[in-house]
């Protein structure tokens, strides 16, 4: 196609978000009139399984769950007036809170105010609240934010190092929906007994968002923290940022939520639209199975010409992949479904890999990510941007190697979408994740698969206990015989387990390696 | 495979780096003996160019290059005397330098100390030195390191607005191999103005890192700059991380760059093996020749399972890309080569896209990093490591969810790959890089490719350069008649260059929304 064909395709098929300031360019995707026709009966199939989940439906089945996260943003869309009450209730507790931490009236034990926020969750608990707070941060925040997102010790223990001085006046967030999550209890747990070590009452600091009679909510309660927040079963990790999860942290951090919640609105709204076309969450979603044949042949490289923007790749990686990874389709049949996501930031990453994305593999596609306005949460535009060149600015430059690397993929056949916001504000974030999130839901439905659970996350938990129990018996073991040093296979047969003798073997080293109850010496192993 | 068969192919397979405290596992990729046949006289053939590479032949045929990373850290393998004391007198002075800023007598203008530093640069100018400076900072660093790695101007501001009460103790280093690169100038201008708004003479606080007689050497020369270091055209710029480029941050923050250097040379030294078996470099190279066909058909998906590891996943995106993503291979065939890295950490990305790894579409191999000792950089191992259940560490469970994960994944039909390191400290983090550079580099012969070159990198600023030139037809045009208001397509028309229509669209989208120049009113711009 040449210059003009191409800008005559760009004008045509811009989906234009309006009033938001986004819009979404699909014209260097090479599909055609015949794709869109094929395609109208199954996206509108999409949109009927999509109302009828926004009505209510169990649209997570292995689960039998509903699938709510959209009445976060309009309560008056739930199915119930119960789940209605719960959400406004919650928004406004969230807020009243948030409210008297900022004025000092809920005030840790020995400092007059917080001033920190330690958001201890992974996954869904950390991502979401990670890019709001990344995204949106600035000098003026009111508290700032921190996380443990992990169960490692080192890591762990840094972030707590850094929050030393601080900790008497740090707000713990400790969120998990099921209350058991191991990563997250263990962050809990060592942020306790650093609170312990430093005199200071864990639960006049900690807050909990949890599922009502979790294990953590008992904890909570029996702990007297400060404050209980819900988790529901009808929202997922992945799409909990509107919730509790990513709402309180926001707001302490002097966010304007509401804003956020009001631009997911309205791309609600927009993408609720059934002529396609019009529709930017129904066009990506297509864009995906065109270039990933429904099946996930092509990765989606996002790149985000923005440093704010450099969390979404990660986000959108888990909201995609743990959403779209499925092994079976709704009928049961093995399908092993799914797109692969990666990428960081433009145009940074036009000096890391996007050299193989230009001359390489053509094994994806590119979503650019552009902002018009350079100078992000302003009101007013920046007037006085320095010239790097005569007439030109940093920003001139950040904007022409957009355009330079979108040409040159679409030169050497690569496609690309381009998502462009007139400015990157709280309200626009809110719209950008309420797009994403219902491309997702629409492009499960056209590969007819359950985009609201995530089976392999629940296998992956339970292959580590199977790991500590082997770990358990093998120390009771040891501590039986202080005197006998033992083979890795000898182990595993003492134990009963020959079959694990690997699994024993990595255990052992571990233990050894941290002097923690077993010592190793010429291969043999023993109680320390 | 059942267990025990699969522990003897663990146990048969381990390519152990003695001394360094690394091991690689091999087991849980399916190749057999017929495949290592196959590849024995291939991989004898890379050795051979490996050798004649650190010999000194223009491995680099297209640049007319040498490619000499590997002298870094044993200058006496430089191919002759000149460059041998090159290195020599640059490490030297390196050390001289950060001696002097930490003494104090190497001072900043206006504080008694340098506190602080800022890194300009981007590509392999930043990503080595972010990925070290988060790897191994503590909370007694000597200086704390920051960076500018993008062109981004609210990107730019927020970092500086977060160092402007530090400014007047902050060190500058502005790196580009080029001295050419626009990203890095552009970040050193906007530095530069902060520097003069706040009274500061800028040349008293800055250090240049680039090539002899470059464009940023004589600015640097011209404004006085405390110093300047070398970079030479036999190191590519992600494989700069043990010249200055790396070094001299890493030193000031107060590393001990002496074992870096000596951990990478030590693994250098191990991966000059031709018993192919006991090269970790030559197995990591096969086995992705072995997953990917030699041609890319999977991702390569890095899984550190510790948190000071977040960025190696980053940096081997660059490392491997950028060497591996290129159209041409050395005969000047068109081969599209590469193969696509992306990963976070474990367990964290357990909670993300793990799902989609055990269930979803089977297009990757996984790497594990795993860290043996809890404690990172701790010389003694903790002792008193908190239980967060009888007898159970974090560290036990992030131990139990990478063995958990291996196994599933395994059980499931994905390959993997798992890196054990005795200890995380610098020298270690040294071999790791050096391990990697070396595969790539194997890698790259067996496909007969050039890995040290970026045509699509440079093809991607010239494309910049063109967009910047039509800005500036398009601006003089505008300011030659104020009055009227035209649309895109007039414009285009009227600066001769109709085909470039959407950029001209762009560029004054762009434009208006900043208030820059231009404004927009229902659909036509006029100069502003």
């Amino acid at each position: 196609m040449d210059a003009n064909q191409l800008w005559q395709r760009y004008q045509d098929l811009l989906c234009d978000c309006g009033d938001l300031g986004i819009a979404l360019d699909v014209s260097r995707v090479p599909f055609g009139d015949d794709f869109m026709h094929g395609m109208e009966q199954p996206i509108q199939q999409a949109y009927d399984a999509m109302t009828r989940l926004e009505a209510g439906e169990i649209a997570n089945p292995d689960e039998g769950r509903m699938v709510g996260h959209y009445w976060l943003r309009d309560a008056a869309l739930s199915p119930n007036e119960t789940i209605a009450k719960d959400i406004t209730k919650t928004l406004k507790g969230i807020k009243q809170f948030a409210k008297k931490v900022h004025e000092g009236k809920t005030a840790p034990q020995k400092a007059k105010k917080f001033t920190d926020i330690l958001q201890v969750g992974i996954g869904g608990s950390a991502l979401g609240p990670q890019l709001v707070a990344d995204c949106l941060g600035t000098s003026k925040d009111k508290m700032r934010v921190h996380f443990l997102d992990n169960t490692d010790p080192d890591g762990i223990a840094r972030t707590l190092k850094s929050l030393r001085s601080k900790l008497k006046s740090t707000l713990v967030l400790v969120v998990s929906k099921s209350g058991g999550t191991p990563e997250t209890r263990n962050g809990m747990l060592e942020t306790e007994a650093a609170y312990k070590k430093a005199g200071l009452k864990f639960g006049r600091h900690a807050v909990a968002v949890t599922g009502e009679g979790s294990r953590l909510d008992d904890y909570a309660k029996k702990g007297k923290w400060l404050k209980r927040f819900p988790m529901w079963d009808w929202v997922g990790g992945r799409t909990s940022v509107m919730s509790a999860v990513g709402l309180l942290p926001a707001v302490l951090q002097g966010l304007d939520i509401d804003a956020m919640l009001d631009g997911a609105a309205e791309m609600d709204r927009l993408t609720r639209e059934r002529d396609t076309r019009r529709n930017p969450a129904a066009m990506l979603a297509l864009m995906w199975h065109f270039e990933t044949g429904g099946k996930g042949l092509k990765d989606m490289v996002m790149l985000p010409y923005k440093d704010r923007l450099l969390l979404l790749s990660r986000y959108l990686q888990q909201l995609i992949m743990e959403s779209l990874g499925k092994e079976l389709d709704l009928g049961g049949n093995q399908v092993n479904q799914g797109i692969a996501v990666y990428g960081n930031k433009g145009s940074t990453d036009q000096h890391a890999y996007v050299q193989q994305l230009r001359d390489g593999l053509n094994n994806f596609f590119a979503t650019f990510l552009v902002v018009l306005q350079d100078n992000a949460l302003a009101n007013k535009p920046e007037k006085k941007a320095l010239q790097v060149e005569p007439g030109v600015t940093s920003g001139d430059y950040l904007s022409g190697f957009w355009q330079g690397t979108r040409s040159a993929l679409y030169e050497s056949g690569r496609s690309s979408l381009t998502l462009t916001l007139n400015q990157l504000d709280t309200r626009t974030l809110g719209a950008v994740i309420a797009l994403y999130e219902r491309a997702t839901g629409l492009y499960a439905e056209l590969v007819n698969i359950n985009a609201y659970h995530q089976p392999g996350v629940e296998a992956g938990k339970k292959a580590a206990g199977v790991v500590l129990d082997i770990q358990s018996k093998l120390l009771g073991k040891l501590a039986e015989d202080k005197k006998t040093a033992y083979t890795a296979d000898e182990l595993a047969e003492a134990i009963g387990s020959p079959e694990s003798v690997e699994t024993v073997f990595h255990i052992l080293e571990h233990r050894a390696a941290n002097k923690h109850g077993v010592t190793k010496k010429d291969g043999r192993y023993r109680v320390s």
